[in-house]
């Protein structure tokens, strides 16, 4: 299997299709949730706020799985399961942009002690079907 | 969190949106797959064929969980976090049923060898945010 994204699959994580994104509870089992996405070229970017769920348990075990169909053809996928880094560094400017292409507007202020993070996911496998 | 599925998930999973679903691989990281679904008001039936990767995992490990987004409201959705069982017992019935339910047709017969089993999610935690 590739570990890189095809251009078609970062094409797709650069449009406006949401994204399913799976991390390991502390109990071993699967978490999931949606959320924006978008690639740099090579790494695939995603926001969250330090202390949810999905954060606490990446900073436990940074292995991350995300999937994306195209709303127009729903069984084509690609997934991808990467490793997860992050840093709060360019964490607003990411929720920002995220917002500008999802919803053509930035994103609301939070309050002062919300902490925006980037999760940077690497890939070390990418699976696609039907793309 | 409650422990069962709700009406409006309930109609949710007995409607044609796609639904992702993860198992966890013999390394502890998540595996995604997209799959179609539908409830007997109570569980959570998928259909898949014995040797697929998801089948493979869930015999090692039977917990499992889904998540629906509706796909014009797709940051609402539906987490359920399930345990599986699964039996071949009215498995080319199930991938019929389900085939006219998303396609208005039945399944295409398969080879002789292809093991079709029901995968039945019993839900153990059901996270529900905008529906």
């Amino acid at each position: 299997m590739p570990d890189q994204l095809s251009d078609q699959a970062k094409a797709l994580f650069d449009g406006k299709g949401y994204v399913t994104m799976a991390t390991i509870q502390p109990d071993g089992s699967p978490q999931l949730s949606v959320v924006w996405a978008k690639t740099d070229g090579e790494d695939v970017l995603i926001s969250t706020l330090e202390g949810r769920r999905k954060h606490l348990n990446l900073v436990k075990d940074p292995r991350v799985t995300l999937l994306l169909n195209p709303a127009e053809n729903p069984f084509a996928y690609v997934e991808v399961r990467g490793t997860a880094t992050m840093d709060t560094a360019g964490g607003r400017e990411l929720i920002d942009e995220l917002a500008w292409k999802y919803n053509g507007q930035g994103y609301p202020e939070e309050p002062a002690d919300a902490v925006r993070t980037v999760v940077r996911v690497t890939p070390r496998r990418v699976v696609e079907r039907g793309l």
